[in-house]
């Protein structure tokens, strides 16, 4: 199991949701963040870096089963591009290991969890 | 070391809150963030798949020793169903590797920084 | 590849971030968050244990290479003792693994989309 982070435009959550429904990744977690990515332009104003300001970006948490990661992050990188073909500071996508999960309703554990 | 996320209603963070600190669990972290678990109702509507509402929940991650995962699982899962025995939308538990943990005062590493 | 979370205080922010720029680390998330820490005073109040208040917190979320662990972490060290020399609840740094990242713009994938 994974536990995999988007982290994406606010404009394109809409799309995106639809992106994951359409795949059949119906369970999600969202929350609102803000961020800087990779600055072009550390710029140096009179002497001083100047600290990028922080974007605000959203933040999704999915957890899947192995056969349904490449799923999950093919339909982030369609629905990302889908209106603007990729543009700077799309977001990212990070994939870390889930060891257990347990569906607080049942108590069921596992890949049948999720 | 792990790092358990859980996802829980809004109304039930404080009755969790004190079966955590009944436990012996008192060093949690909490934001607001929403969601969608599975949807019985993925319905088509006039044709169209209808994409789910955010639901507001909570989100806990609490860093624990190994001895305390399962202290840390039960209080949640007793005290999600405390009130109501179970009901769809109840939340999950996630359980994930944690590798280090620094306490910042310190400068402490590892177990005893947890 | 690491996921580095940490906990900071909110006035502590402006001074972490510009300790992890000079460090050369640009690409943060930050969301607000808030929590309890070990708590001195457990205490009985009139017999009943009393649940500690939520104090509001900054949280950090930094994927990085592995050769970039120790310099984010000595910075967000430095950082948040820089005006008070370690206070009770100055936070936490959490580390965890992190097996995969994807640029949404451009597809790339590992150390290289970091
Ligand atoms: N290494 C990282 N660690 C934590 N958060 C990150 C990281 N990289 C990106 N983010 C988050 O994703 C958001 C968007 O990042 P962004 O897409 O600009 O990344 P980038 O590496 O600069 O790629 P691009 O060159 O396409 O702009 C940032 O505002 C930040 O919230
Ligand atoms: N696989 C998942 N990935 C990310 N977040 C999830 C996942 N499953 C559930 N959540 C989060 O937990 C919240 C509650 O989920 P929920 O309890 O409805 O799960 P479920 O699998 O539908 O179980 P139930 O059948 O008991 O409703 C969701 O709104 C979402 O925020
Ligand atoms: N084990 C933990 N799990 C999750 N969050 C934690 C944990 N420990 C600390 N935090 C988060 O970090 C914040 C600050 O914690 P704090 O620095 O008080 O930790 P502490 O262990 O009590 O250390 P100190 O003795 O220096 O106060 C908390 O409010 C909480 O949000
Ligand atoms: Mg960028
Ligand atoms: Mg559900
Ligand atoms: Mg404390």
């Amino acid at each position: 199991m994974k536990l995999i982070i988007a982290i994406i435009r606010e404009n394109q959550l809409d799309q995106v949701r639809e992106a994951l429904i359409d795949a059949g990744i119906t369970r999600i977690t969202v929350s609102h963040v803000s961020g800087h990515g990779r600055s072009k332009t550390e710029e140096i104003y009179r002497g001083q870096v100047v600290i990028p300001n922080l974007v605000p970006n959203i933040r999704l948490e999915i957890a899947v089963n192995n056969e349904f990661v490449d799923v999950t992050c093919n339909a982030i990188i369609s629905a990302t591009k889908a209106n603007d073909g990729g543009l700077i500071g799309s977001g990212k996508i990070f994939i870390t290991p889930l060891e257990e999960v347990i569906r607080l309703r049942t108590g069921e554990r596992g890949p049948d969890a999720i």
